[in-house]
């Protein structure tokens, strides 16, 4: 197995002490609760929690900080967070004036963050949950758990936390962190598996001239297996998925994310954004943001998922806002 | 081959074009100069000219821009820029007041630069040369082509940037570039070879337990292959290997960067800072300000590479200092 770990058991607590050593003015671990928390916390502000399985850095990890989130209660590689770590997050950071849960659409995301809720409800704290479940490749019915949540959980992290942080009301924070997972949807292509450390192999095999469509993240496999295809081919896949579900009006100003998987080199993310860009234009849409990397990941996977969010409202105001984290930062 | 690309002959075009279009209020891609300039030219500054072969990105194409690079001529893969290349940046963004040409020592990248100069020579076109050699595990001396420029451009680029930003002249640009690249050392190691794209497989081949320490960029191989070892343990090895050499001031205050060579997952690359940042205070060293991320790369090669800055005078502050650029942006 090739990876810079020590025991595999302590790879997300190891990976947390170094993330604040790197970054100590940004983020702050607490070892005991097994939470990462602003290095300095908000004032009398709405405090924005998230958690998922760990290995899908910098998601949620990287997000701690001005202008985004307030705590985060990282699981084990790829699984959930326990209720026990969500309540300790979120009584971190309670100030007083709502708590806003940034939840993925997976089964045991969901149940954890419910079950803390229930438990804290007999404490009097109260939580909103935002539900992020952007992934196209599963249909939005009943027929299974239903959508998963990927890319489009940045953007609500992103633009809800620039809403909190200048100040906006708990109801007003909710309201455009809904908005932004009410228009983004994200579609995913995978060009290999990944090894879980604790695992010490691949969790499937793929040849050599195979892609995965409609692949989530935690190493789960995708939708269809076909060969792999130029990157032109590949945009053009993704955009097609991604738009006929968004529907976005025309001419409508859009973000676009394509983020990296973990072992997908940048100069490739770029090649794929180009002809990305390119066919946005074609169809009409502008492309007026856009954020290009690694941002949703599964370990040392190599492949790319495309979130497309119709920026409506307040949204590109409050994207352009200043953030820093470890994994996004600017104006300031 | 597992890549988004199109003709493997076109990929360093389509990546600048991808960059350009995420980017376009940073950089400007002029096909057919076959340069990345600032999107909004410096006015009256001394000018800031890297390249080299692509494969190396963010390296130096995702260091133009505001308190970084001026222009970048992008070599093909793996390859050096042509004189013509060099010759059309640096013609590019000559403000009257001064160009430094940042070199990495390869042999091919020092003759391609120098034979540029000379041609710019005859239209009375001068510019200053400052060379890059901070890898430690090539012998500071006669018995090869010398050591390689690989981690300290990164930190000669924007501390130099930020200095030729501010308005120093281009004596002062210089000199604090020489200065940076007089007090970095670099060591790395490889988990995994890497593809060039119009090769199509791997440059060599390695067993799952090994891992190749001292190598290079460019997919070059390492000085010696070894058992793969506990992230504290690889830590140990490439801190012993940059110390040995830069032999710090006890208690001085350092600039730790840790590269990843584009197929590490981020987390990975947190785990081993941890291990590093804990060590450097063990030898009474100050890691004052940290860089984790894919800075200076090998297509999707799996590894990393510890570049330690004794930080001296001016550098903190230039550091510091505001910057725009598609890879390295706070401040603004």
């Amino acid at each position: 197995m090739k990876k810079f770990i020590n025991d595999p058991k302590d790879v997300v607590t190891d990976y947390l002490i170094g993330l604040e050593a790197a970054h100590p003015d940004v983020v702050r671990f607490d070892a005991e609760s097994r939470v990462l928390l602003r290095a300095r916390p908000a004032f009398r502000k709405v405090a924005l929690v998230a958690g998922g399985g760990s290995g899908c850095e910098p998601l949620h990890t990287g997000f701690v900080g001005h202008g985004m989130l307030d705590a985060v209660c990282p699981g084990a590689i790829f699984t959930s967070p326990v209720p026990r770590q969500i309540i300790a997050a979120t009584e971190a950071v309670d100030a007083g004036v709502g708590i806003v849960h940034i939840v993925k659409n997976f089964t045991g995301e969901v149940m954890n963050f419910g079950m803390a809720q229930e438990i804290m409800a007999f404490e009097d704290i109260t939580a909103e949950t935002v539900l992020v479940k952007d992934d196209v490749s599963v249909p939005d019915d009943d027929s299974s758990a239903g959508r998963r949540g990927l890319g489009a959980t940045v953007l609500v992290e992103k633009i809800a936390g620039a809403a909190a942080e200048r100040g906006d009301a708990v109801e007003g924070v909710v309201s455009i962190a809904r908005h932004v997972a009410a228009r983004a949807r994200t579609f995913s292509v995978g060009l290999t598996s990944c090894t879980p450390p604790e695992r010490g192999q691949e969790i499937y095999a793929m040849a050599d001239d195979e892609m995965d469509l409609g692949i989530g993240i935690s190493g789960s496999p995708g939708r269809d297996r076909v060969p792999i295809a130029p990157a032109g081919d590949i945009a053009e896949i993704l955009l097609d998925e991604v738009l006929a579900d968004l529907r976005p009006d025309s001419g409508a100003r859009v973000l676009a994310m394509l983020s990296g998987l973990g072992g997908t080199p940048e100069s490739e993310l770029y090649v794929l954004y180009g002809e990305v860009a390119a066919r946005l234009r074609a169809a009409g849409l502008d492309p007026v943001r856009s954020l290009v990397g690694n941002l949703v990941t599964s370990l040392e996977q190599q492949g790319a998922a495309l979130t497309v969010l119709e920026l409506e409202g307040e949204m590109l105001a409050l994207w352009d806002a200043p953030v820093h984290t470890q994994a996004l930062r600017w104006g300031m």
